[in-house]
């Protein structure tokens, strides 16, 4: 595009004429809310800390998965960020952590014997998966799509590796609705499998993307039923693995993975505040996951949403805007595989003299912002409704029932308003989980938009409270 | 993130309790109006037909700046996809466009004589500029920050380079708004500086991304004023001139050149319609510009534009809709200098039988959309506004004032309703009128989510009238 005033089809000389010099219209005059919201927003995007803090985080540490050498110096660079932004009560909250390894063996072909077709899988172990025997795990494929139709294999399934290849509904507009329609093959796919006898299972990639990128992610086992191993195959390759054992009954696979569990090991979450002048032990908490999956360095999943929490309360204390409720930012541990952290912070503060008046998170990628979700009593939502013209400035004002992840949950089990960031989620999970979520993929004015809507809702909250 | 209902906290037992099998509740039934949205949404998500569209017009052509062979290419490319969608009417409406060439030499470079100081600069020539003779042209450089500051140099600037270094506004959001509070340096900086004697303008990129890249885009020369060399350096050469030029306040710059403005050449608007079957002349037009700047692709400037405004009607044809008055598809020849297609288009069909009801346009990039801008009379704006429901599932409802660019202004300035899609903007100027302007840069969903916007609203309007 060019700017349409400037010409095309107008004469040289009106063309000339219609240059503005400098703006004619004088501002309307500004709300002393919308003062503050403009403040926090020109300071934002003139500095773009986040984007700087992000760099430093995915740059000098990278993939950080809970109980890695990588997490342990998240957890310090938190800490040591948090002292240099100037917030209050800096400290750790340890918690012990799972710690699985994904080991150096991650391999998997398929093969048709009577097609004579092969094909060397793109896989990866699914995040606490155990490992194969050293020769590997082999066996005939059958492909299915959903845990009911792997159920209802009964006998058939013995001995066999089953393959999970129910895609991401692409009608969906929000990924995020599409990725919770699928993801149950991911997280129980292994141990509906195993209950019917099969050795394996192979899961299409959680991503809309058709590409040779394998994106791990969470699992579990049910108690008692046997553990097998369990990996996530490009979105690619099951579209062609698919055809395989189309055209060729008989196709077989064969998975090595030298991934393993080991102890726990104690991390911590990170936590530091800005105490609030009036009211101190109402508490704000405003934070993100400082774990990510070892796969790439983390960057929108969830370095976006610490970077973010970081630089919203950093942006307020730039600025000398005291709050008069606290503002706390929690870098939660062990969001990915255990939710650990989460869970002790809300066991050590949902009792005792202070109180949690809302649980704020960024954890769905640092894209432009739409708005928020938000659980609260319809009374709570309309009060922070009243507050969302704030946010219109920003194009981020968009509020919609439902919102808060994994962290923030155990408080909103107990009755804490939850408040979500919720950006544009159309590329999210072409990189979730994978070597793809990488700091080219953020914009540094869209990650900022977020803290600033962030910081700005944060605000409100506690001068006025909810 | 993972699915806050996937356990985490929650002990595996009750997590597998959660997992959902299918879906319990029934969605609620749809209107007519919403049923079509529905079915436009769906099949578009699951063609993503706009993508590989755009995949083959920046594959096989890639730029196509006006009087090109390229461009040529593309009006043909054009017409043949036009046919194979089944449009009616198919065809060229011809037009004479300028033939502004580059040519091989871009040079320059900024040196300190007292500093001892030097930078190769990274530049390229703005469109319509004329060329250098072959030695070059040298001299000291002034930086400027505005028009105004430029013109009240007077005799100072004689002889002199100046360099217009005033950046985008990072405080505004919409950076379209920051485009426009900067971009008359680029337009009419050559003029104004050759008014006081200049010999040659450089002007800071039209880019908030700070980076190597020069971004080139229209100029033009005021009639009776010495026609100088113009030139964009990227932003990081800028600041690191800003720093040269104050360190030695004799600094110098030469620049080379080989552009041309050769003859005007015959080119075409590509033009295709499914005819109203009730009201056949009453006509929504729609459309983006096919020619491009040569430094890129055009991928979002404006190939998004041409494949999304060919994929909604597309989409209307593949679905069976016939709407009840003409919705016309327009590939406009020479939006970036000249706007000539756009000022024949408007000449050839504002007069005759026909009336053109409104005009919708794509020509702010392939992003998400977050709705349209509207130009139109309050009844207008609130009957669009009565159809945003629609828009709602997409996330593209903000219905802002003000609307259309460059290509349906000719219509606007008689009185026709102008439609703007408005995509997230944020990184629409790293990459505009440049080598950044690429393939990669475009998401298949976010741009098939602005085509199914479009032909949401072009049938609701060709069902309904305005």
């Amino acid at each position: 595009m060019i700017l349409r005033t400037l010409c095309s089809v107008l004469t040289m000389a009106v063309c000339f004429s219609l240059i503005p010099v400098k703006r004619l219209t004088p501002a309307p005059a500004l709300r002393p809310d919308e003062q503050v919201a403009k403040q926090i927003r020109d300071r934002g995007l003139t500095d773009l800390d986040a984007y700087a803090m992000l760099t430093e985080l995915t740059g000098t540490i990278g993939g950080r998965l809970s109980g890695s050498p990588q997490a342990a110096a998240a957890v310090e660079w938190g800490r040591q960020t948090m002292l240099k932004l100037g917030f209050q009560n800096v400290h750790l909250e340890p918690v012990m952590v799972p710690h699985w390894v994904r080991g150096a063996v991650e391999q998997g072909m398929v093969w048709g014997p009577n097609s004579g077709t092969a094909l060397t899988l793109n896989l990866c172990a699914l995040g606490g998966s155990v490992g194969t025997p050293e020769a590997g795990v082999e066996g005939e494929v059958i492909e299915v799509h959903s845990l009911k139709e792997a159920g209802e294999l009964g006998d058939r399934a013995r001995g066999k590796i089953l393959f999970y290849n129910r895609p991401m509904d692409p009608t969906l507009v929000n990924t995020f609705a599409a990725y919770g329609g699928a993801v149950d093959q991911r997280f129980a796919g292994a141990s509906v499998a195993a209950r019917v006898g099969a050795v394996a299972v192979m899961v299409r990639s959680m991503s809309l993307a058709i590409d040779n990128v394998p994106h791990t992610g969470a699992m579990g086992y049910e108690a008692g039923v046997p553990q097998i191993p369990a990996v996530a195959i490009s979105t690619q390759d099951a579209n062609q693995l698919s055809e395989l054992v189309k055209a060729d009954k008989t196709g077989r696979a064969r998975i090595k993975l030298s991934c393993q569990t080991l102890p726990d090991v104690e991390s911590a979450n990170v936590v530091g505040e800005l105490v609030g002048s009036e009211k101190p032990n109402e508490v704000i908490v405003m934070g993100g996951h400082l774990d990510s999956w070892d796969k790439g360095v983390g960057a929108h999943d969830d370095g976006a949403g610490v970077t973010q929490s970081l630089e919203a309360l950093g942006l307020l204390k730039r600025l000398g805007m005291t709050p008069k409720r606290t503002i706390r930012v929690v870098l939660f541990m062990n969001e990915e595989n255990g939710g650990r952290g989460a869970a002790a912070y809300a066991a050590k503060h949902l009792v005792g003299k202070e109180t949690t008046i809302a649980g704020m998170e960024s954890d769905s990628g640092g894209f432009a912002p739409h708005g928020f979700g938000v659980t609260a009593t319809p009374r709570v939502y309309r009060r922070i409704q009243g507050w969302s013209s704030l946010l219109q400035p920003l194009e981020a004002d968009r509020l919609t029932p439902g919102g808060g992840e994994a962290d923030i949950e155990p408080l909103g089990a107990k009755g804490v308003p939850l408040i979500g960031l919720q950006p544009e989620s159309q590329r999210y999970f072409d990189y979730h989980h994978s070597i793809k979520d990488t700091l080219d993929k953020v914009n540094p004015r869209e990650l900022e938009i977020g803290a600033i809507a962030m910081a700005t809702l944060a605000f409100q909250i506690a001068q006025h409270g909810l």
